[in-house]
């Protein structure tokens, strides 16, 4: 294992450290417990008169769910250890300093461990709350650490139009029927060309030959649908799209509409290969109907070092069009100021 | 070689339809030649009145150069095969769509095929026209495929600067003054930890072993200045910040003044590591007198699939913090607007 680390117990702090330094102007970092919150919260874009949106969960997705903090996103985040659910506490600190009057939404991918830690905060917390549970990853229904489906790079879409409509003043329900509708529009499934390397492991997580990838794979190097011989890419690309269409109609879903193309890398894709993969899943999308008027291609919701991409199709609508389109000011994303 | 690619000839069109297409609102791509210009040229924010600026040089490492055009940045660029300079055919026909009244400034890597290829588009051009050479790469004086030093992630610094100029109305010797400036008060070293994978070669451009790292790599994996044994991270962030001090004090340059700190990653390098390398590089050039005002984390300007990073301080001045910082809208960068 290579990777640019000192001690790897250190590795979370320093890493978080360097984050909160560069994007000073954006976060503020807490150590013990760990959270990240907006910078100057009794500003005009701080907490009250708002919903607060956490989010959190292990880390080794960034720019998730850190890199999302900021006006038209996220109020705070709290990160695990790499691959590693956060703990109550965190998650009770960092609420105690974003809530305002109109209590705390949770932005929770749905992971066994995340769901239990989250939930616990939940019941603590000495306000009103709700979560959100993501679940876009149309790969497989139950997973090593899942039991439904998995939240994968949907979750960033549900935080950006959630993000938006709680800078409106909305209320914690809108917020959280708004999330949910999301989530339950979007579908995403993943491919893996390599495996990730947990630096605490210091081993890939999981043996793949150079002759084969892992096409459903979640992101934390979890197994899919099939283990498949590596092919030239349209083919890759056809079979995601497909599985993408399948879970729609399975879901009683129209795609013949507007939508969001989301090509996700999962950290060590180049650009041009996920441009290349654009090109082709938005042909095939729109051959189906699906009219691709909103596009994303980058490392949004990674998996350490693994080579490998996702495709997500969030089906929009007028309500999430607007959210989607609104003003955001994150590390990781940012348009219209 | 595992990578998403269908046929390798094709992969560089293929790719850059699906940037076109993505990001269809900021520019419009020609094949044959092949450059990218912005969009909707004869609106407000197009070629009239103003400097053309336009750069381009081998693929391969995106988001560089089309992932930068679009308002505040480039007029066009011309994309090479990957690491294979452009011909003067894609320069020519891109500066004659995209200048306006005020002439052409090519902003080119110092690669001698790149210098060679944009000298004859320059001679055959017959408006006038100015070039900015970029040299940031402090790790070696000549290199394979170089004569004098290399164009590395610093060119991103210029090409933002320069181009905020131009969208001032200023002449063009203005903007080449300017971006000369940014070069010479920029420097950069990366470091690999692995070799990339050039498509059409199918196999590693050099052999590394688990145990080693290149100190002073080229972004197309040239060597840098010594094969080393791979350390905690500190250790090489360390000869990485120490090389680009004593750059600038063999230029007679004070780092006694606001900087802009970039850490770039190659292109399989995950997030959180390129935070780690920020936080020990920022805490080291504050104990120099280096003031970090500006900072940048990310894949800005990568080496197709290599493990590694680079290291950049660009050393500020208010002419250079104003163009640095007024609004930019390019797929890659995006603030203020």
């Amino acid at each position: 294992m290579k990777k640019f680390v000192n001690n790897v117990d250190n590795l979370l702090a320093e890493s978080l450290s360097g984050f909160a330094s560069a994007h000073q102007e954006l976060v503020d970092l807490y150590l013990e417990p760990t959270y990240l919150t907006r910078k100057n919260l009794t500003l005009k874009n701080g907490r009250k008169n708002k919903v607060a949106i956490i989010s959190g969960g292990g880390s080794g997705h960034e720019p998730l769910h850190a890199g999302y903090i900021g006006f038209g996103m996220l109020d705070a985040a709290c990160p695990g250890h790499v691959f590693t659910s956060p703990t109550p506490d965190q998650m009770i600190a960092a609420a105690e300093v974003v809530h305002g009057d109109k209590g705390v939404l949770f932005i929770v991918k749905n992971y066994a461990g995340d769901v239990m830690n989250f939930e616990m905060a939940a019941e603590m917390l000495p306000f009103e709350n709700a979560t959100v549970l993501t679940s876009d990853d149309c790969a497989v229904i139950n997973s090593t650490y899942t039991t439904g489906r998995r939240g994968v790079a949907g979750t960033m879409i549900v935080e950006k139009c959630v993000g938006s409509l709680a800078e409106t003043g909305a209320d914690l329900q809108a917020c959280k029927t708004l999330g949910d509708k999301v989530n339950t529009r979007t579908a995403s499934i993943g491919v893996a060309l390599t495996s990730c390397t947990v630096p605490a492991a210091g081993r890939p997580t999981f043996d793949i030959a150079d002759s084969e990838i892992e096409m459903g794979v979640g992101i934390h190097g979890e197994p899919g649908r099939r283990r498949e011989t590596m092919r030239e890419a349209d083919a890759i690309v056809i079979d995601c799209v497909d599985a993408i269409l399948a879970d729609f109609k399975a879901r009683n879903l129209s795609v013949d509409n507007e939508a969001l193309l989301l090509i996700n890398g999962f950290g060590a894709t180049p650009l041009m290969e996920l441009y290349l993969i654009y090109n082709t899943a938005a042909k095939l999308f729109s051959k189906h109907g699906v009219k691709i008027s909103r596009s994303l291609v980058g490392n949004y919701v990674t998996a350490l070092d693994m080579a490998g991409a996702s495709v997500t199709l969030c089906l929009l609508d007028d309500e999430i069009k607007q959210h989607w389109d609104s003003p955001v000011h994150t590390a990781a994303l940012r348009w219209g100021m």
